[in-house]
Formats: structure tokens, C-alpha cells, sequence
């Protein structure tokens, strides 16, 4: 039964000893080539979810040594001028990623947005052409969707094999779930996509060695009435 | 139990059915516009499978009224010889989609060939960026690969719904098991991918509404010990 406990994944731990290796990086490329990775983050408007991701984002390129350079647009921006910004981000050599908070007001159009980052700069990876390749075998995206690789990074530093294990992703977003599944595939796990559209959903994330719960609402995992002595479920 | 008795999808007369619209459009466009639908195909060497292939597919467009611009190239031509003649093809305004036959001979870099083919030509849907727009939520690719969009469309044509369904694909290569998976997630089924690194596939797809066996071996998908009796393995 010891297999079965649950281990907590310390994952501010898994970030501190990512960000002092990235540091690392960061001073030895700066040393060696006098150059330091500039990020370009953009937000536009002023809602309190994505200012706080934006300064996340902001606080963990000074801790790491990474130049962040900052684009804030009013909320009435309009789609060309925000084009016009990412074609400039797009050409400036000290810009070496390029991140669009997403989500746009409603009057701009992300996917044209989107696809107009320079795809060597898409460092979120949203780019069709990096979806595409991180989807097919024997392609290699340039860069990958951030959480999705967080959460695979975080099962592999924790010393869990990925390989020949029963993964359910439950949700199916462009930004999390759908790259997530595709990553897993990559690592050769047998991978279950629940959704919104699936009928009992309980049966299919119990019988998971892995699950990623990529959907924006608490306690949509449960297990369903956890037998009081074996604890795991197997007796249901 | 009546509804667990397999149906054999007639395959043919749904492709016959599917060939006869398909002549009717191409009549309309070439009464309509005064012109026909071009398809070019190109095929490297003398592989028996390919030419079989190659050969179904003209005779194909022959039957629709679709024209077939054939090139032919001998196994020992260079790769820059093929892109080249790929990028004639891309510009030849008499050609509307372009296939290049797999697998290539091995001195070939094979994405690098089809990365070469105009995306709006790309009629295989082999191409990233199609690739990436079939698996995001709100994109659709230009082409959908031909294969598992015929799994699906014999599905819908049979009277199958797809929405809400188990499906399990056996395989995930580029050219079937990924692009069916990406699609039958956008269907609405919920979809498992089963392959060479599962363990236990058997009680995988047991489980499933919709198998799609996408491996190139007879004998993958089979039901282990089904019972005399019931004979949907539901006592198993």
C-alpha cells in the first residue's frame, strides 16, 4: 500500500533551484558574450489577474538577471498599433522573447495577434507552427507552452517516471491542456483527454497514475467516495 | 445486448458516394470559372507501395475530373533537385494542392521537403502549421491529412455519433494516429492514445466506443478471451 501514498510535490523549492540555474546561465552568457536575454512582456488594459502574472513574470527575470523590457498599452489600443508594437519588439536585437498577455480585449483579434511574433521570439510557444511541431514525432518546437513544461518538469525533478504511465488531462485549452497532452505524448505516457464533453469523468481520473488538472475551477478532481480503509480506491 | 452487435461500415459505397459529390463540385468550378481542379503528385524512386498509392490517386482524380500534373523522379535525385521542383509547382497557377509520396529515400531530409510545400497547396495537411491549427481549440488548418479525416468522415456518414464517446487511437504516428487523435478531440469524444509504450493496451481498448487502429500490423486490436456468451467482454 506505501506506493499509493500520496507525496506532495514541494514546488517552490523545484522553482528556486530552476531560477539559480538559470541565473547561472544568464552570468555566464553575459560573461562570455556581453549580452543579456531581453523579454519583452506587453499587456494591454488593466485587468488585476493579468497585471499580477505580468509582474510575476517581471520579478522573475530581475531575479534571474534577464532584461525585462516592459509594453503597456491602454485597453483601448487598437489592433494595428499592437501589431505595430510586436513588429517592433520583433526587430530589436536586445528583445530575445516576446510575451503577449493573453487575454486581449474583445475588440482585438488574438490568433492575428498571436501569429505575428516573430516565431523565434514566440517564447510561449503559442505559435501554431511551434504547436504543430511539438505535436508531430521527430519535431522539435523552439519553444514550449510554460505551464505544460513546468508541470512535466516538476514530475521529472521529483524522480517520476512519465514513461509507460496512465496520464488524464483533464481540460483541453490551447494555453494548458492540449500541450500538455502533447508533451505527455512525447514522453511515451498513455494519455486520456477528459472535458467538458465527457461522460463520467470520475472513472477515467481514478484509474490515472498521472493527472493534470488543466481546467480553471476548483475541485473538478475528486475522488469519488474514498474507501475509509483501503484509502486508494481499488476497493470501489 | 442487441446494441453491442458490430455493424460492418460499408467503406466503398460511402467512397463512392463521397467521389460522386466530389465530380459534381469539380463540374460546377470548371462551368462556374472555367477551371479544374490541379493535383499535382510527386514520387521519388521505384517503391511498389508508393506507386500503388500514387497510382489510386490519380486514377482517383481521373474519376472526379480532378487533373493530375504527374512528376516522376528517380530514386538517386537530390534533395535540392526535388524542393526545386516543389517550388515550380508551388507557383504553377494550373496546380491547387501538391502531395509528395512517403517515405523518401533515405539521402532526403523529409520535413525539410514538405516544410517546402506552399501552405495553401499543402493538401497532405503534413505541414506544422496545419499540424498546430488542427490541435488548437478556434484554429482550423487549411487541409485536414486524408486519412483521419476518412475515419471520420465514415463515422458521421454511418450514422456514428462522435461527441461524448470513448475513443482509443492505436498509434500516433504524424501521418494518422496524432492528426485523428487532434481531431476526434475537437469531435467532442474523449480520446485515449494506446501505443508501443502502454502497458496493458487490451484493457485500454476494451473500454472504448471508438477504436482506431493506426499501426501498420494486423492482428494489434484484439479482444483477449472473449466470452462465449456474452460476447462483449463486459463479464470479463
Amino acid at each position: 500500500m506505501s506506493d499509493h501514498k500520496a507525496t506532495v510535490i514541494d514546488g517552490k523549492a523545484i522553482a528556486q533551484t530552476i531560477r539559480s540555474e538559470i541565473a547561472t546561465e544568464v552570468r555566464r552568457l553575459s560573461e562570455t558574450y556581453g549580452k543579456v536575454p531581453g523579454l519583452a512582456v506587453v499587456i494591454v488594459g488593466n485587468r488585476k489577474d493579468s497585471e499580477s502574472y505580468v509582474n510575476m513574470k517581471r520579478k522573475a527575470c530581475a531575479e534571474v538577471g534577464i532584461k525585462s523590457v516592459d509594453t503597456n498599452l491602454p485597453e483601448d489600443v487598437s489592433e494595428t498599433e499592437l501589431i505595430c508594437r510586436v513588429h517592433y519588439l520583433n526587430v530589436n536585437p536586445d528583445v530575445h522573447g516576446i510575451l503577449v498577455q493573453l487575454p486581449l480585449p474583445k475588440h482585438i483579434n488574438e490568433e492575428k495577434v498571436l501569429t505575428e511574433i516573430a516565431l523565434e521570439k514566440d517564447v510561449d510557444g503559442f505559435h501554431p507552427m511551434n504547436i504543430g511541431k511539438l505535436a508531430m514525432k521527430g519535431r522539435e518546437p523552439l519553444f514550449v507552452p510554460c505551464t505544460p513544461k513546468g508541470c512535466v518538469e516538476l514530475l521529472k525533478r521529483s524522480g517520476i517516471t512519465i514513461k509507460g504511465k496512465k496520464a488524464v488531462v483533464v481540460g483541453r485549452s490551447n494555453i494548458v491542456g492540449l500541450p500538455v497532452t502533447l508533451l505527455l505524448l512525447k514522453e511515451d505516457a498513455t494519455v486520456t483527454v477528459v472535458h467538458s464533453g465527457t461522460k463520467e469523468p470520475e472513472s477515467i481520473i481514478r484509474e490515472a497514475d498521472i493527472i493534470i488538472a488543466a481546467v480553471g475551477q476548483a475541485m473538478m478532481v475528486t475522488i469519488a467516495s474514498p474507501c475509509p480503509y483501503c484509502l486508494h480506491n481499488e476497493c470501489n
